[in-house]
């Protein structure tokens, strides 16, 4: 096809002008049938895979460079979840056409992030079809070392070694992204500056890579939050067969922009409801921050493992043997859970 | 939503009823935020990633249970071409809605093929959008044992190994998926054996995943023919830094149902032009057969892949040092080359 720049572009040229790049992890990248990847002894693979979908997960029409890192940020944030270090990625993309333009920011974005976590594009595949784009991502992790009962013999964190007693954290902040999709859709309205930077945290979230690695043998349990923290809670507490109890108190002040809404000036007061805020922190989604668990006895490991990764983290709550999730406010009064993740396919 | 059943399904019990299954290779299967698989000592991890599109790589009413096929098949197919043992696999669906029926169908025709390879399910997403299948695989091959120049260190049948005087072989038949399309889309008649037949080929590909694995070792160089031989040959030859004759006359003989054509009958003889017949065969794309090259003093280690894995060969042509592809009948005489692959961008 002929494009502005009069340069036709077919789907072999597409893949070498912008998708490949040196891969010195790998012991073979772009460009065969299979990529290959050597594995230390000892070392186990974890891989993650996600579908991003115009329409679903992002505005058709949004910078494609925030898309190219939000595409892999999403999938970082799994590996995250797990303590495993990044290693390399996959990227499957089906396309409307072959725009140089779109292509040249959304491979930057892409590469941007990836680099910045010595994580390599090793193969994949490119089509032409609605806008879709699928990154498998593979990182590792040293199998096991000491015995965890019936766990799988894993350093890896996993959702099910949360204990009764356990203290639950948060990483980051949480609400701003769904504060800035409730914007960009018009139900309430923010300042240019809160919406930046709200937006900010829709469209190119950090996953919390070094914290993870830094909370191998700290924490019992972890997950990242990407569709709202009791949802991903919620799934922390089914795989360890748990209950819990989140003090929305604490949770509230996760909303970095919660400042906007309380401070003096009051400016932004009336256009946040307490109910909205706490849907935004409690169910908002897109967060890509790890919700995480861990014994009362690692609290200082914890803290060091926040400050070692320069992540901050925040105490919410606490793991009990009574299943069910519940709230409370800051004076131990239960808050009614009106609080719904998101789910794709939900009536 | 509610469905003809009577009930109402949400993402988790879509991956919980249709996508769990037992993991036993698998360290952690589905429903964490990555699975993990571990590595025996000197294996590498071969990975291969498809993404089928509807419209464009399978007609929108196709049959579920053809496509769950398909879909790993295309990509066992990529294991076959490197001689790589297949291990596991993600699955990433975009769905426009949750059908029961169809999920059910998929995912038996996808776990028949994977249960026939010992190829597990450890991971993928689900999301709602229009009809996308992204299926990354993983195989086991060993590292490199014996020194190959500067070919990279693995025992992995790569793109690049083809030299100078190695013969050219395909496996199975060529051109019958075409051919079926063809049909399907009322360029040519078949009759209904002959339809059913080349239409098998179409929608249920077998990967040839014992003949790589036979073939390592013996195969210089080797790729599987996705987009149609001549092209797929290309990037043999293009990776190769070689050129190549092939003998369009001991190709013609691919066509499975050549037979049909040719026949004393003479039935359908008016209705495939030796032109479609070596467009189909050369340039028909979606065979998931193997092109392959291998030494002249490989030819009876060759055959004994072949029989070991009961998958016929033939030989086709040869590996030369000129570059560019170049076509003879069978009296040696050039033949014009003007079939083109598959280019999901082309102009």
């Amino acid at each position: 096809m002929v494009r502005p720049g009069g340069e036709s572009m077919g789907e072999f040229e597409l893949i070498r002008r912008y998708f490949t790049r040196p891969t010195p992890k790998a012991v073979l990248g772009v460009g065969d049938d299979c990529a290959l990847l050597p594995m230390a002894a000892g070392m186990q693979m974890a891989v993650s895979s996600d579908m991003l979908v115009a329409g679903r997960h992002f505005f058709p029409d949004v910078d494609p460079r925030t898309l190219g890192h939000k595409a892999l940020a999403v999938n970082l944030s799994d590996l995250a979840a797990c303590g495993a270090r990044p290693v390399a990625f996959t990227l499957a993309l089906a396309l409307p056409d072959a725009n140089p333009a779109w292509l040249q920011a959304f491979s930057d974005g892409l590469f941007g992030l990836a680099d910045a976590h010595g994580c390599e594009l090793i193969g994949g595949d490119t089509t032409q079809g609605p806008l879709n784009i699928c990154i498998t991502v593979f990182g590792e992790v040293p199998a096991g070392s000491v015995q965890r009962g019936s766990q799988p013999d894993t350093q890896a964190i996993l959702r099910s070694g949360a204990q009764t007693g356990d203290d639950i954290y948060v990483s980051g902040t949480l609400g701003d992204a769904r504060l800035a999709l409730e914007a960009m859709q018009g139900r309430i309205q923010l300042s240019a500056a809160a919406l930046a930077s709200a937006r900010q945290r829709l469209e190119q979230p950090t996953p919390r890579v070094a914290l993870g690695l830094a909370l191998r043998g700290i924490a019992s349990a972890a997950a990242d939050i990407s569709d709202g923290l009791l949802g991903d809670l919620g799934h922390i507490l089914e795989r360890s067969a748990r209950g819990a109890t989140v003090n929305t108190e604490l949770a509230i002040n996760l909303l970095a922009m919660h400042a906007y809404f309380t401070g003096a000036s009051g400016k932004f007061g009336n256009m946040l409801s307490p109910q909205l805020t706490l849907q935004c922190v409690l169910a908002g989604g897109d967060d890509y921050e790890l919700v995480f668990t861990a014994p009362a006895a690692q609290r200082s490991a914890v803290l060091a493992a926040s400050h070692s990764s320069e992540t901050p983290v925040t105490r919410i709550g606490q793991i009990e043997a009574a299943h069910g999730l519940r709230l409370v406010d800051g004076h131990g009064a239960a808050v009614a859970n009106t609080f719904t993740s998101f789910d794709h396919f939900a009536p």
